[in-house]
């Protein structure tokens, strides 16, 4: 972040963000009062997420506003796709050491961009002074009942994945290395792409679903924890991009792919009868969806050579306190 | 803060925070999942707040991990209170420089003795690593069109406020300027009492209402702007605490009163014919209610002496960017 700036107070701040965010139906009040009043549609539950975002911890420095933007509500997104809702509103609560209007501005282009891409209002939150960090709350509805929970994986079921796995962590590991960034890598990182049309549809024939944040094998072990089973991945088959098989060799990339955060891809599981299902929703949503394991009975995730025989991981993924 | 640990990795943290939140029956699933599922009441609409408090610029850097948390909170209850709404969920986005568990048991201590109060449920949120910084984000019910609003202040209301004004700011001052802090003045800056009880009642006579986090003059500014009227205030009538006239003289605690932030009382605007309402709602809340000012044609807030001259604020409130 660079102010251009010795900034501007709080209500100039908030004007320019009230002026640019979207407006739906069931907002009754958006920015501007005490706080916003809107209407849950009638027969639906409420789905509610909070993720934040801190320079220098979840991006790298020299991230661009605009992207920032987009990441802070990206994260946020992915959290309502793993429970297969539908996204409504979010607030925005955005710390800044200057209030440079032209940093707000920047940021507001990646984060409405991606608001607008899934019809979700802005419907308040505050500015205040402090080091960068960007805590926003999503809001989105699911039919009752038909949430995609962690708990509910069964022995036996096939554990898939959507897109490619590693991608974030290796622009990650090429940033800290000092090597040049690969764009297609940077741009996972900067800009994931949530899955929420795929998380929608896969309520009806999954089981249980995460999103992959802290890295695929601790993702997948929070289902296993809490729907208490165990679990199998193929190292092999774990999907990877052209970008990433090109800049790593096999051994860092399969380290990526099992245990690199921030690719916000959906991890789930199914039952065998789903098979098909899932490859039509695969092409209605243009997004690959691929087989990579299976749960067990007992407990723990394992990953697998093709020989069967078992990889250890270096670390078991992405962790904010270290 | 003072780690006493390295830090414990953010799933011990949120373990910890899950154990100890609060049921309630409309929380179809709490902390634990990638979100939350609540169920909103039929018939109702859904009010929602986020404030984010960060060390140094919201609080001093002394203040006591069980006060961060509950004035994290009471911040926030606050903004629900303005609107006249019935407190239900939060969640909470707690950045922390290291994942100190004993911080975090403190912290929630405060944050959940307020909680418990209210009948609030902590449903959701995260921890991250960064500079100490509190982010929550409250839910809360109102019947539909019964929500108070800043814009329905009218030409000839009487201007209220709850409690007492400036003991916030008086704390603020003492600690400063290197003196003595009075406890009872500490204890209004550190654990605000949000005044959700009289919020809920006054919404049934009052036109306006805004709660007083900027300062009386700077928050009945924005009443005034978003009724597109004016506004009056009789400094001398402005309630203030034994200890505030105890340790300012009359010039310096007026403008303590007039232009002091964080007091998180209530301000708003009700006909002349709803005095005797109001009263009542005191006595029923056993929160005192003082008539200060009224609304007037034109625009703007001037604050008058009891002979009618005009008193001219040193700051026009507290601003958060500088």
């Amino acid at each position: 972040m660079t102010p251009t700036s010795r900034g501007a107070p709080e209500f100039e701040l908030i004007e320019r963000i009230r002026r640019r965010a979207a407006a739906r139906d069931d907002v009754v009040l958006g920015i501007g009062d005490d706080a916003a009043i809107v209407q849950v549609p009638a027969g639906r539950q409420l789905v509610i997420a909070a993720d934040t975002i801190n320079r220098g911890v979840h991006f790298p420095d020299n991230t661009a506003p605009a992207d920032i933007g987009w990441k802070a509500l990206a994260v946020n997104l992915s959290d309502l796709a793993a429970m297969g809702a539908e996204p409504a509103w979010c607030t925005l609560s955005l710390s800044l050491p200057t209030g440079d209007a032209a940093w707000v501005d920047a940021f507001l282009d990646g984060f409405l961009d991606l608001a607008a891409q899934h019809h979700v209002a802005l419907i308040g939150g505050d500015t205040t002074r402090g080091p960068l960090s960007v805590s926003v709350t999503v809001h989105g509805f699911v039919e009752p009942g038909r949430a995609l929970r962690r708990s509910g994986a069964c022995v036996g079921d096939d554990v898939w994945v959507t897109g490619t796995l590693g991608d974030a962590a290796g622009a990650l590991t090429q940033w800290r290395g000092g090597a040049v960034v690969h764009p297609l890598l940077r741009s996972r990182l900067d800009r994931p792409a949530p899955r929420v049309a795929t998380g929608a549809l896969i309520t009806a024939v999954a089981h249980a679903g995460v999103d992959v944040s802290d890295g695929l094998l601790a993702d997948l072990q929070h289902v296993c924890v809490a729907s208490g089973i165990g679990g199998e991945i193929d190292l092999e088959a774990l999907p990877a991009s052209a970008a990433l098989i090109a800049a790593f060799d096999p051994q860092r990339r399969s380290a990526l792919q099992a245990t690199g955060g921030d690719d916000y891809e959906l991890c789930f599981t199914a039952p065998a009868t789903a098979r098909e299902a899932i490859a039509r929703i695969a092409v209605e949503t243009g997004t690959p969806i691929t087989r990579i394991g299976r749960i067990t009975a007992g407990h723990g995730v394992r990953a697998l050579h093709a020989d069967g025989s078992e990889w250890i991981a270096p670390s078991a993924g992405f962790v904010h306190f270290a």
